[in-house]
This record gives structure tokens, C-alpha cells and sequence, in this order.
């Protein structure tokens, strides 16, 4: 199975705190690593988290500072290790002059290109066996948030019909598996008669920082966890409002209109940043499967057929 | 007695790692708080060093990477702080050019002023009680050390002698002692009949990333500190050269010719990071009071006469 594994690089609200750092998570599939937000602090966290450092793309939600000022160190340090692969930054249209002045900052010389993109909510990035969505968030400055989504997976094989055809278990089940048609007796079997319906992949969404929002839900219905802001407790319900983040109520209430596996809440104000269990408790009577993102804390994400198992 | 302690928040070389910040300092001086070079992640080092975050100055070396990239999340924070004191960045002539790049790189609301100040080698900031002096260093970029300088102390008081010309201890003698003339039995007695020869204050030099050479062994004369580069041993000596840095022993050569009190080795390179005992040594066998800095480590500096009985 590819692995799909979250790591929490930085958990805490737009200050640091001496045990949460600013917003960043990393993302790997299979060989692949991507990167979400990147606070001050990230490359060393993510030392810290041996997650390793090939990133292949990075993808900001917006240009405030808790969010973007761990990437010139990052390049910096990619280029100290010799990276010679081009570098994908995503984010909101302000993304090319963000890189302009970030490479203007300090002196910095590296082999590899870094390719500023622009995106909209809507916008599409197609990677291979899987896609990122930009989603619409609500945080009073532009901003995204965004969707991995894996492609569709073949259907279950039905093991007991394919030898009921004649096939026996091995290479030629390997194929019908794999989608491709095989023959037996001179017959074509093709995979479709073996196999269910195809089944969907895996689906993680990260909002950045966004009041509860309707595009949010639509966008994670279904979805194997959604990553939310969770800044403050609902008794500062004004407060989040006034800066355009959420409640863990609110949160939870996302969560739970859009029919989500699992809940992390995520950009804990400095407020909660060693204790954060009155959030979660509040969260929970709204939504049950809510977890407080910590600092350096892995998530593999299983399928949904095993996800309901356990 | 005015307190003067440094704290080093970061000491590691170019890229952080798990267990060392790239390079920060802190100083306060009284009530003021200064700052040399500011690395990624120095605000959250100041916040678990609890320096306190009034910073009156900062003081750059030069504009590579990881002396410079904690200032714009360090900013957002005084900002979100509500500070209205104007801050002072100090630096080589690019500090202008760096600011500005700095300041377009994120969304940042603040209501205090920002100033940068170039300097060149020779330049000398002048402060309550002391003085900032910008030396020449070689690092292949243009960059400076500098000397924290406490104006000249009154003399040792001769206690025994102010008894003598009739003066009893109280008033009179705190009088005499900041340098006010009394008058005892209708004669005026001058402070510089019971005062010796004014006495230096504290002197501290901080090189940045530098080869060791002249300019610094003639501003760290008769220094109480010395916080020099000490990237790599001895055995590397060629990197060293090539990448503009000294090795621990060309740092302790330059403490020895010098004449300084105590030589503190700090951007210790990732090679040594968890153990740089090896570097502690060979530095010893040139110059014998010589530390490691350490994360988080301060140094209160005594007066001399006060170092010279400990």
C-alpha cells in the first residue's frame, strides 16, 4: 500500500511558542514529499522529525508570515545539500513577487530552479496517482485551502469468482488486479468481471487559516481527515470571528457536516499551546474523532475500508 | 553593578540542526536588550531563554542566510505585541536593500518604525554607557564583527584615605564615588583625591562568520569576551579557508594574541554539533579559558578586577 503519512511540523497559532512552532505540515505519499505551509523553523523540524528533505512541492495557503518565512532558510539548506531537481511553490496569485522578494533577501546560490505558481480556488494540480484542489477559505487576505485527493483505485477482486473462471491465484491474478485482461482457455477474461466497483482513494484536507466555510465542507465531504483551523476555544468565539479563524466548535461543526473521518485541529493560539484539552473537549461534543495537532506527531492515513475496521 | 549578559540562542553553522539554532545572540546591558545577528527560529530561542523581547538594536554581521532570516517573524511578533519603540537594525551598507526586500515579503501591520543603518568598519554607535563599534572581518561577502565597549569607570575609592581627610562613610562617600567634589570641615575635597585612575568597563567582541585576522586581534585586545567563529577543527583547515571561517584553534590563536579574558567558539558546524568536545580541546592547548557555546547558555560578564579573583 502507498504510504500516506502527515507529519506536524508546526501546530501553533501566528506567534511561536517555546513548544509549538508556526504553521507547516509535510505530506508523504509513496516517494513523493510534499509540503504544506512552511513556518519559520520548518527545515529544522523537519530534521527533527526525519521526515527527510526531497520536497517536491511546497503549497501556501497565504502570505502571512507564520505561514511562509521558513522557506528562504529551507532553500537555502537545499541548496547546501546540492539539490539539482526544480522546486514547485504554490500558493495565491501574490506567490511571484513573495519568491522575488524572498530571493532578493539574501545571498543565496543554488542549482535548481524554483517555480513560482499561482493558483485560484478551482484550480487543479494533477500529480501522478493523485491531485491537490485549491479550495476557497475565508481568512480576510487571500488564501487557499487545499485538497489531496488519490486517484480511483480498482475495485475489490473477488478471489472465489476468478477461480471459479479457471484462473489460478498468481502472476494472472496480479494482472486482473492491476486492471489489465488476461487469458484462460483461449478466453479473454477482462478485469471487470472480476473485480467490484472502483473504490476511491484517500482524501486529506488542509485548510490554512479560514473562518468555518461552506466551501470547506463541500470540499471535504468524505474526506479521510480534514485538517482545520482550531485557534481558539468557542468562549472567544468573537475573537475568531474578528481574525478570521475558528473555534474548535466551529471546527467541529465542518467536520461534522461534511461526513469526515477524522478532525485535526491545527493553528493552536499561544492561549492553549501546552494545554489544549479544553479545546478538544469542547470539539468532541460536536464531532467524536478530533485530535489537537502536536508538534512532530505522524498520521498514516488507511484506506476507508480499513480506516472502518478499526 | 549594571548587568551584562550575553545568551546565545543560536550557535550552529549554516544549516540548523536538530540540536542547534542558526546564529543569534542576545545582550542586555541594564535595561537594555541588544541582538547580533538573528537566525531562523531567534524568536522563539528568546522565548525559552526568557530574554524578554524589548529589543533595542540589532547588530548584523553580514546578510548570509542563517544570520539574518529570523528578522521578519521576529518583527511580526513585536508587532502582534504592540510595540511602538522604533527598532534599529544595524548591518553592512546592504541593510537597506535587505529591509526592503524583508518588509514587501509578508502581509505586516505595525505601528513602530523600522531604521537601518549602515555601517562600515571604523564606525562607532554611540549608547548610554557605551559604545557599538563596527570592526573588519573576512568572509568573502561584505561583513563586520563588532565591540560592545563600556565607557571608562570611576576609580577604585580609597576608603582608607577618605576617613583620614575627616569624611565619615554615608553619603559623602557615595558622593565622592560618582565623582562629586564634598565639602568636609569647610575644605572641598576633590573626588581624585580618594579615587584611583579611572578603570576600563567591560569590554565584548563578537566576530560573526569570519578567517581569523589583524582587524579583530586589534579590537579584542584586552577584551573580557571574545565570541569568535569556530566552524571547524583544525583538521579541516582548507574548508575553513575556502568557506571563509576558522577553525577552533585559529580562533583561540587570535584569543591568545589578543590577550582577551575568555574565548566562547560559537558556529560550530553540523559535524560536531551534538559533540564539539573534540574542537574544545585543541582550542585549549593555545589558549586555555575557552567554552563552546551552547543554546540557551548565558554568560553574566564581571568586571575585570572581578574576573581576575574568580
Amino acid at each position: 500500500m502507498t504510504v500516506l503519512r502527515i507529519t506536524f511540523l508546526g501546530t501553533g497559532g501566528a506567534t511561536p511558542t517555546p513548544n509549538r512552532n508556526p504553521s507547516a505540515i509535510v505530506v508523504r505519499r509513496g516517494s513523493e514529499l510534499l509540503m504544506f505551509d512552511c513556518g519559520e523553523g520548518a527545515q529544522q523540524q523537519m530534521m527533527r522529525a526525519k521526515t527527510g528533505m526531497k520536497i517536491s512541492a511546497i503549497f501556501l495557503t497565504h502570505f502571512h508570515a507564520d505561514h511562509v518565512l521558513g522557506i528562504p532558510g529551507l532553500i537555502q539548506t537545499l541548496a547546501f545539500q546540492g539539490r539539482k531537481e526544480p522546486l514547485e511553490i504554490y500558493g495565491p496569485p501574490r506567490v511571484g513577487k513573495f519568491l522575488y522578494h524572498l530571493l532578493s533577501l539574501v545571498y543565496l546560490t543554488r542549482d535548481f530552479e524554483i517555480r513560482a505558481i499561482g493558483l485560484k480556488p478551482g484550480d487543479v494540480v494533477r500529480r501522478n496517482g493523485y491531485v491537490i484542489r485549491a479550495i476557497k477559505t475565508e481568512h480576510g487576505v487571500p488564501s487557499l485551502g487545499y485538497v489531496l485527493e488519490e486517484d480511483m483505485r480498482p475495485g475489490k477482486f473477488n478471489r472465489e469468482k476468478a477461480i471459479a473462471l479457471g484462473i489460478k491465484p498468481g502472476p494472472l491474478f496480479s494482472k486482473l488486479q492491476s486492471g489489465q485482461s488476461v487469458v484462460v482457455n483461449g478466453r479473454e477474461i477482462k478485469p471487470e468481471e472480476v473485480l467490484g466497483p472502483p473504490r476511491p482513494g484517500r482524501k486529506i484536507v488542509y485548510t490554512g487559516d479560514t473562518r468555518p466555510c461552506e466551501s470547506v465542507i463541500e470540499a471535504s465531504k468524505n474526506a479521510d481527515v480534514l485538517i482545520h483551523d482550531g485557534t481558539f476555544s468557542h468562549a472567544l468565539k468573537e475573537l475568531a470571528a474578528e481574525y478570521k479563524h475558528s473555534t474548535a466548535v466551529e471546527a467541529a461543526e465542518v467536520a461534522r457536516k461534511a461526513g469526515v473521518r477524522k478532525l485535526v485541529l491545527t493553528h493552536i493560539s499561544p492561549r492553549y499551546s501546552e494545554d489544549a484539552s479544553a479545546l478538544l473537549e469542547e470539539a468532541k461534543k460536536i464531532f467524536e474523532n478530533v485530535i489537537i495537532a502536536e508538534e512532530l506527531m505522524t498520521l498514516d492515513v488507511p484506506f476507508p475500508e480499513k480506516a472502518d475496521h478499526t
